[in-house]
């Protein structure tokens, strides 16, 4: 038997933010083309329904909160299928070179010798705030946006959150659900009229939204049971949210905001 | 003569960065229902021969670097068109929520009684580095990225860039090719080495990129013309930029960058 390989390629493909027409016109056709498509937890599975008859798919995401392969294997497992099948998909949540080690991989490939492309995605620190109807930036309002992870290296919280509280920013924390303590505690310093708002799973169908501001933000999450994924978005321009200017800053929103 | 008109609709889209294949799934099934498109000057026009039959095309960008609509004109535009001819396509360069006034265009359309959706778009700052292999974020280089846009309301440089220059985060700064001299005058009392790349068209056919520090970025961008829309990335990640591995910082890119 003749077996007809394809050559060696790798497809670094941002899946974007969770709905799965989100991703770009670009990604799908990668996608349409896959021999193998390695893909994270924060990737939605109905993407995989697009790749063609035969494609094998490889889960290298956390289980229960853990990362069950590391780095090391993902990198050897890309390339591994790469040299086995052709053209391989590596389909990450949101972009792949905002967090999430994105150019770890494009480096180990390329330095294996293997051709490799990148195709952006919807990135969550943007299109989340977005889906909630809050920009990022706003004339007059905030001029520039800060995205910063919550869980760094190290473990600690990012030192630059205490810089982006005095400026005039808007603060984007990706990963920040469990550090939201630490992160009002550096607000509460500076100004706990800072207005934020968590979205738990933006874009997806089972969202969750909370709003308030520093003094009440810890009590309503809690109280809305609100998980990971999280986006948390600090600055003026949360108060442009529907929910914020009904019920004003200092309202209860534990009913509105699960939403 | 009976005339079936659709019901007035507008979806705000984001066109992404320039290549049409970076548009999302979602912005591309608007473009094919879009009865009218309002565009930009920044959109690939290429997007708009994927529009139905008849379906009517308005410019409103900026002829000559001044914009010959105001923003009210636009608005108006908008829910007018909306109003006489059914669903509007408002399509917008990179992300319609980054600068570019797309959540006032929201707020008029909504203001005025019509439905009106949203749908991200691929946003410059992250994917015009990313294009060129340079990552916003990387573990262990840079666990920020700070999204500023040089011409603010006022006209003034924001005071953010001076904020920014003293963290660890990677800056990107929009339509900031006129104020790179102020640029480097801020970088000049913290640190010249600090490595700055430009990107003119980024993800375009006719893309120029220009990568040094803050001692001879000028002269660089200088001397190979670059122009507008500029992209400025600017913190340690520039040096992860093959030309800049192979030649150093303190080489001279001037045949190098123009890639």
């Amino acid at each position: 038997m003749i077996t007809i390989r394809n050559l060696p390629l790798v497809t670094l493909v941002g899946a974007g933010p969770g709905d799965i027409d989100l991703i770009t016109v670009k990604g799908m056709k990668a996608i349409h083309q896959a021999d193998v498509i390695v893909y994270d937890a924060l990737v939605n599975k109905d993407l995989l329904d697009e790749a063609k008859s035969g494609c094998q798919f490889i889960f290298v995401g956390k289980r229960g909160g853990k990362r069950s392969v590391s780095q090391d294997l993902i990198n050897e497992t890309i390339v591994q299928s790469a040299l086995n099948h052709g053209h391989v998909v590596r389909l990450k949540g949101g972009d792949p070179f905002v967090f999430g080690r994105g150019h770890e991989e494009y480096t180990y490939v390329k330095d294996r010798g293997i051709p490799i492309n990148i195709i952006p995605g919807i990135s969550s620190c943007i299109a989340v705030p977005e889906m909630e109807k809050i920009p990022v930036t706003r004339r007059g309002i905030s001029e520039s946006f800060w995205v910063i992870t919550a869980t760094t290296k190290s473990g600690a919280l990012s030192k630059d959150i205490g810089i982006a509280a005095k400026s005039n920013c808007t603060l984007v924390i990706l990963m920040g659900r469990r550090k939201l303590n630490e992160i009002v505690s550096i607000y509460s310093k500076i100004n706990m009229d800072t207005a934020i708002m968590i979205v738990q799973s933006g874009t997806c169908d089972n969202k969750k939204v909370v709003i308030g501001n520093m003094s009440n933000i810890i009590e309503k999450a809690d109280g809305a049971n609100i998980g990971t994924p999280a986006t948390i978005v600090i600055g003026d321009v949360v108060t442009l949210h529907s929910q914020y200017s009904v019920f004003g800053q200092e309202a209860v929103f534990a009913k509105q905001v699960v939403i």
